[in-house]
C-alpha cells in the first residue's frame, strides 16, 4: 500500500507536519499536490475526493491522507495514525496521550500563527485585514509567542531521558513539528525570532537535531520541499514582525 | 479511582465538553471547579497542579483530567481517553480515528466561535476589540457557520446506520459535543441561530437526541451545569448577533 497525501498545490500550510512524518519515516508516498498534470490536476483531485458523494467519512477539510481503504483527515489525526504504525510516538497508551497532547499544543499554536495574518478569519485576503492583523501580530509576538515558545522549552527540559527530544529517548512525530514550527517562525518573524531565540536553547537545538536527521536532511536538500511563500501558514509579512 | 477535572470555575468552557462526557458515562468525578473552599481555592488547585515543578507532563491550559497516575489535556485527547474506557467511541481503529476526526473538527469550529468575540487574541478584554469582533463574527455567521454546520448535517445524513447519531448505531463523545455546540450558538447567536437552524433539520434532531439522554437530562435538572454567560467560550452580545 502506498499512502496518498491529498493538500494544496503550491504551499507547505498544514501538509507540511504529514510530509515531514512521512519523510523521517522512510515510507513512499504519492503526494498529490505534486501531480505530474499540473496544479490545477491537483486542486482537481483533491476536490473531488472533498466532494465524493459516496464516502461515508467526507471531510471537512485538507490535509487528508488514504492509506488502503482509510481516509484520515485533520493534522494531528493523521501523525497520530502515522505514529503509531511507524515508531513515531510510543507505544502505550500514557505516551500515545502524551504525544497527542503535545501535538494538539502545536496545533493551537498554529492557529494563532495563522491568525497573525488572518485575525477576521480565512474568508477574507489579508490586504484587507491589514490594520487587525498588525494589532492581533503584535499581541502574539509579546504574550502569545513566548507562553508557547516557553512551554515547549520547558518540557524538553523536563524530558528525564536527556535525550533532546521532547518525549522519551526517541524522536517522534512532535519533533518533527516543532521543528518546522521553528522553521517557519524565522521565515515569517525573522527579526523577532532571532532576538528570542537564545531564550529558549533547547528548542533551538532541537530543530538542529532534526535538521540532521538523515532522512529530513536528504528531504531539504531534495528540493521536493516547497519553500515557504505568501500563501500558506507561515507568511513573512516585514510589517508584522515587531 | 475517581477521576479529577480541573477547569476555570465559573464557566462551561471547554470543560464542558469533559463533563458532559463523564455525565453520559456516569462515572464519578470531582469536580475541582466546584470546589466546597469555593471559586479561588478551586483557581488555586487547578494553578498548583499547572505550574506544579515536579510534573513530568506539564499542560498547556486547562482541562486537565487526573485519571489516577495519568495527567491528561487537550479537550479532543480528554474525550478520546474517555471515549476509549468508557465506550463512548468504536473500539477499532477506524472508527476511533474516524470519532477523533470529527471532535477536532469541533474543536476548530469552537476555536472560530472563541474569535467572533476574541479576533485579536486571549490576551485582551472583549471590550477593546468590539469592532474587530463585530466584523470578524458578521463574517463567522455568514460564511463559516454555515460551512460547519452543512458539513456535520451532510455527516449525519451519511451515517449509513440512520441511528440520529453521527457516528454508526451508537452515541459517541462527538454526539454530546455537537449538543453542546448547538445548545451555545443558540445562547450566544439566537436570532441567527432561529434563522438558519431549519435548514440543518438532523442537526437540531441529535440535539434533541442528547438532551433525552437520561444521564444528560439528569444534569441538566440537577443545577450542577454552569449557566452560559459572557466569561465561556459562547457569549451571547446582541451587538454580534447578525
Amino acid at each position: 500500500m502506498t499512502y496518498e497525501l491529498y493538500y494544496w498545490p503550491g504551499i507547505q500550510g498544514r501538509g507540511e507536519f504529514i510530509r515531514l512524518a512521512l519523510e523521517e519515516a522512510g515510507v513512499p508516498y504519492l503526494d498529490v499536490a505534486k501531480d505530474a498534470g499540473g496544479e490545477s490536476a491537483a486542486v482537481r483531485k483533491l476536490q473531488a475526493l472533498l466532494e465524493d458523494a459516496k464516502t461515508p467519512h467526507p471531510a471537512f477539510a485538507v490535509p487528508l491522507l488514504k492509506a488502503g481503504d482509510l481516509l484520515i483527515s485533520q493534522t494531528a489525526n493523521i501523525l497520530m495514525f502515522l505514529g503509531a504504525h511507524h515508531g513515531l510516538a510510543p507505544a502505550d497508551e500514557a505516551g500515545r496521550l502524551w504525544t497527542h497532547q503535545l501535538q494538539l499544543t502545536v496545533a493551537d499554536w498554529a492557529v494563532e500563527i495563522h491568525d497573525t495574518h488572518h485575525p477576521l478569519g480565512p474568508t477574507e485576503y489579508y490586504q484587507d485585514q491589514k490594520t487587525e492583523a498588525r494589532k492581533r501580530a503584535g499581541l502574539f509576538l509579546k504574550h502569545r509567542l513566548p507562553k508557547f515558545m516557553g512551554y515547549f522549552e520547558r518540557v524538553l527540559e523536563k524530558n528525564p531521558s536527556g535525550s533532546g527530544f521532547i518525549i522519551g529517548p526517541a524522536l517522534t512525530y512532535v519533533d518533527l513539528s516543532l521543528f518546522q514550527m521553528v522553521a517557519g517562525l524565522r521565515y515569517a518573524f525573522p527579526r523577532n525570532q532571532s532576538r528570542i531565540e537564545p531564550k529558549y536553547p533547547k528548542v533551538v537545538a532541537l530543530h538542529e537535531r532534526v535538521l540532521k536527521r538523515p532522512h529530513i536532511a536528504a528531504y531539504l536538500a531534495s528540493g521536493r520541499r516547497i519553500p515557504f511563500n505568501e500563501d500558506g501558514l507561515f507568511r513573512h509579512y516585514p510589517e508584522l514582525d515587531g
